[in-house]
Formats: C-alpha cells, structure tokens, sequence
C-alpha cells in the first residue's frame, strides 16, 4: 500500500491526495504552519490520517523550538501556540483533537519533569511514531471485528467517500473491514460511492480497491438507494469522523441520506472507526461541528470553472447519521450494539480501566 | 430564454448543452441521422426536447427524401427507416416515440391521400414546428396548475436535474413550475441538486434560474436527504422521461433516492410533465428500459480522466420512483392523484374524447 505520510531526517512527508490518482506527489513539511495548511488544503484527509498529521505536526513545532527557546517551559508556549494553529485547520475529525490533546498532555508531563529541550522535542516525534504505528494495528484490529459483519454467502458491499489506508496509517476503517472481508471470501463486489464534491470514491477508494485487486463499480452517489431498493447491495460499511456519546455520527457528506435509504430497505449499515473518533464530550450529534467548505469546490473541478460565473452553492462538507439508522459501530475492541449510549460507556469504562484508546 | 433549438432555411439547429454554460454552440443539422447522433451524444436532452427533436429530424429527412425519391411511398418507406434510427438514440425517454409516432401517422394519412412529396415535407415540417409550439404552451400550463402546490407562506423548493427551458421548447417542466411560483411570490429559494454524472442542475439549471433571477443554491446530491431532515426544503418538483399507466416514472438517476427520503421526512414530492410522457403501453416501472450509458461519463471530466487507469463503473442514467412516493403529477391538463392507476386512465379517456394529447 502507498504511504500516506511518513517522517524522515526531521521533515514529515504527505502523499498529496489532491490528485490522486493522477500523480504521486509527497509534500514536505518543515514546519507546524505547514502541516495546518495542508490539513485545510486537505492535501491530507480522513480523519485518522488527520490525527496523525496533527501529531508529527507537533513534532515539528517541538524541532523547531529549539532554535529559538531557552527553557522547556518556552518551548510549551510554543507548542500550545502550534496547536491552536492545528485544532483550527479542520473543525469536524475528533481524532485532531484527540491527537493534540495526547501530545500537549505528554509535553506538560516531561515540562514537569524537567527534561531538556532536545530530549523533548525528541520524545514528542516518538510519540507521533507510536500514534502512527497504533493507528496502523488498530486498523488491523478493526478489519478483524468487522469479519462478523458478514454472512456465509459472498456480500455486495456498498462503501461511501475514503475510510481506507489513505484516510489512516494504512489498512483503512470501513475499507479495512472490506479488506479482511475479501481476503477472507466474505465479498463478490464492493460498489464504490464517488463521493461528490470531493471524489474520495472515485478518486481514492477505486484506486486503492483496483492496487489491492478488489473487485468493484464506482457509482454516482445517487444510484446507491436505487440499488438498495432493486437488493443488489446487501451491507453498508463507511467510515466516521466524529461519533457522539449517543452514537450519532458525523461522515462525510452523504452519509446520513445513505443511511436513511438502508433503513427504509433493510440493508445492514456499519460504521468502522477507532475508538478515538469517539467524543465523549459530545451527548449527540447535534452538538458537532459540521464543516461548510469554500463553495469552489462544487462549482469548479479541477480549477476548472463547470458552474455559471455567479453560480452559488451550499458545500455542507459533513451530515449527522442518527444512531438510530446504525446497525453497529465497529472498532479495536469489538462490535458496538445499540443502544449506543450504554456500549459506548460501558467501552469506554473499561478502556479507561486499562488503555488509553478513548479519551 | 435561450432557444433550445430552432429551424431556418432548411437546417435545424441544437443549442450544444454539453458545453453550456461555457460557451453557447448551436450546432446545424442536415441530416435526421446527424440529429440521432446529436441526441444520442446529449447535444440535446430532456424527454420533451428529445421529442421536439426527433419531429424536426423527420422534417430534415422528408426533405433530403425528395432527392432521390419519387413516389411518396418511397419517402414514406426513407421516413421509417429514419423512425428506427431516431428511436434507438436513447431509450428511456416516452416522447421521442410519441414523436415519432405522430410524425409517422401524419406521413402515413398524407401518402394515402396522394400528395406530391414536396408538400409531404412542407407538411411535415410544419407539424414538428406546431409540436415545438404546442409543447411551449403546453409548459406554461404546467406551470399554472403547478401553482396549487404552493402553500401560502413562501416556499424552500429543491430539483434534481434540469427539467427547464433546455429540456423543453422554452420555459420547462419542473422549472415552469418553480418559475410560476417565483413570479407569484410563492418561492424564496430554489436548491440545486447538481446531478452528477452529467451535471444538469449544476451547468443548466443554474444557469436558467441565474438568468431569470430565481434565487438559488447548487448542492451535490447527496446533501439533499440531510437538508430534508433538517426541515430546510418544503417542496421537491422534479420532471420525467417516462410515465406508466399506474404512475410510477422514470427520471434521471437519484429521483428515486429523493422520493424515498421525501417520503421519509413527509415532504411533498411532485413530478411535473406533459401528457405526452405517460405511456399508457407501460403497465409499471418495472416494464421501463431504463439506459445505462458509457463508464466514461462517470470516471473522466470533460474528456480528462479523473479516476484510475482501469476503473470501472456502472452508470445507470436514469431510475424508477414509485408512485407510491409521488404527491402528485403536475400536467398540462391538471394534477393527478393518487391512485394514479385511475387518474390517469380517467385524463387519458378524457383526452382520447377531446384532444391527441395523449398517446
């Protein structure tokens, strides 16, 4: 699988998944205010890979201090500075939050330590590592559960815009459980959403379905209730951004009016995410952010102009999937159930007890 | 209003949609084979306009008839085979055949009165301009008895696709409505679904709302079950290429997946369309031959690829919504209720007695 990012001699490289599949591009990144702006330019997207991002972010704000402070408590300064920048590049992922809050918390920590302003920085990137590897085997972790979803029979799967390897450190959310699922002779077909504005489908999932050999369509977004009404789809598996404590979830746009289409014809719909797109701050979905987007995105293509010169439109980046439309909500630990409200708890409850996988 | 198409001196002209609102083309036809090709290429699209188009095809054949013919059965024979190459240019849309067909009993009356070949072409050509005429009016009246839709505080409507001026003889289906109703106060703001693959509603219907100031707003499509479930539309008016006997209709892909989740939400799904898109031949949705078209239209952009090398896709153009999901069909004659099965048999007995307004 490509690499959506990775860090060498102190610079962090992001594949640009603007335009993919066109040309493989990695962008370098010297500097804090460089990974936010890629954040924003959604040179990198999905919201684990954002996370991530946001976390050798940091690393380098924590490089860079050391040029020009004196103290560990200077370089803290810095890095909440660094990651206000950060936390305002995209309002919707929770796992951005999430990320930040991890380093900024581990920073206090050795501040209150004491410890150098090298080993600091030193230590920031090696959690930023661990982030990234974590991701890569919660992934995996979730690619497993997510083998219940299936039935004996080979499945038609309909996934919705990019919860794959380019949304995280690799493997993939909902593509990861599509992943396993193929491997494991669980899939005939897996029809791909194209994902409008943005072509995440078209775009970034065939890509990665067609490198790793699994059979699928892309569709336009508006044929996938068409296609449930006609029973050529028999599981739904996308991704999530932000999950509140209710399980509503935030996802892509398009998300919400495929899931009121699976409840109508009864077909199963999954969310795949990491326990850390689950905010316990949040009671519902009505609390989270949605991200409206420049309206350029959906009147231009390519920096092309397609629209009428003053054409305007509503580019709703994200939509709110109630609890109630979703089947179950898979992650590291196993199969959420509803009601959302007493599993999310209980999981975290009990992660809490043990690990620090949700916040 | 721009033309969608006009006659003059012998040629007939299409205005090029596929390139508006870019660049304003009319493209001159000659021939009825150049006119199948236009059609089948969507230099012209809209059920209506496909049929206007098909009449004024049969005119240009009738008249190169008259080279090499000498008999008017000879031209009649020359006219049905251009019948059959017009009619398989896209299969889903009534009017074309209804088009035809009048064209042809016309022909046929007229050899069997003896008529000189030159006045058979006159005669012909006159009937497709009394058709572009009848179909213009026809629109406005529409657009009348659309005005009972609207309840008495102004309404937030949404369309899918460009059922306007373009794909008509001028002013349009579902758009004749929205513009009736915007004249008489009743709407402050029109939602745009860009109906991918083809992007009507971002290219054209925009385009015509933008130049008969109706306020609007372009959103992808899959945005608009979110914005029904925020109670932000109260009035969907979409247009058909195709009616059946018990009112289901075929339409542009994502018609269905907008009934469905109007119906969810309890808000007003109605189709506006003239009678002459019923096929009383067509006993229910499940009989309509719905056209898949090319993968290209899906995966490439103005002719630059966007998606992988080798990807596929399925491009299913058009969709059934059923008559269950419909609030009512807005005609030139009246709205239909449910249950369709009888409304419409009740106009169409109607019409038989009066008009040829229905097959």
């Amino acid at each position: 699988m490509l690499k959506t990012f990775y860090w060498k001699d102190g610079f962090f490289y992001l594949l640009d998944q603007r335009i993919l599949p066109k040309k493989i591009v990695y962008r370098k990144h010297s500097s804090c205010r460089q990974v936010s702006c890629s954040i924003r330019a959604m040179v990198v997207r999905g919201a684990p890979a954002i996370g991530i991002s946001a976390a050798y972010g940091l690393a380098l704000a924590a490089q860079q201090a050391q040029k020009f402070c004196r103290s560990p408590n200077q370089v803290y300064a810095y890095l909440k500075k660094s990651a206000l920048i950060l936390k305002n590049s995209r309002p919707t992922a929770v796992n951005l939050q999430w990320a930040i809050d991890r380093q900024m918390k581990l920073a206090e920590d050795l501040v209150r330590q004491n410890i150098g302003i090298r080993d600091l920085a030193r230590l920031i990137l090696r959690e930023a590592k661990m982030m990234h590897h974590q991701d890569r085997q919660i992934n995996e972790s979730i690619g497993r559960h997510g083998l219940k979803i299936f039935s004996r029979k080979k499945s038609v799967v309909l996934t919705h815009c990019n919860a794959g390897s380019l949304a995280t450190s690799g493997y993939g959310t909902a593509l990861g459980v599509i992943y396993s699922g193929f491997r494991n002779k669980k899939i005939s077909l897996v029809y791909v959403d194209e994902t409008r504005p943005y072509l995440q489908g078209l775009r970034l999932t065939s890509f990665e379905l067609g490198y790793n050999k699994v059979p699928y369509k892309v569709i336009v977004d508006s044929l996938a209730g068409f296609l449930l009404s006609r029973r050529m789809v028999d599981i739904i598996v996308v991704g999530a951004d932000r999950i509140a404590a209710n399980g509503d979830v935030a996802n892509k746009v398009g998300t919400y009016a495929l899931s009121a289409l699976a409840k109508v014809h009864r077909v199963p719909f999954y969310v795949a995410a990491p326990t850390s797109s689950i905010d316990l701050n949040i009671a519902t979905g009505k609390d989270i952010v949605l991200e409206e987007r420049a309206p350029e995105e959906v009147l231009e293509f390519f920096h092309q102009r397609i629209a009428p010169a003053r054409a305007r439109a509503y580019n709703l980046s994200f939509d709110i999937t109630p609890a109630a439309n979703i089947s179950g909500i898979i992650t590291e630990y196993g199969i959420l159930k509803p009601p959302y409200k007493t599993s999310i708890a209980r999981l975290s409850g009990n992660i809490y007890g043990k690990k620090s996988g949700l916040q």
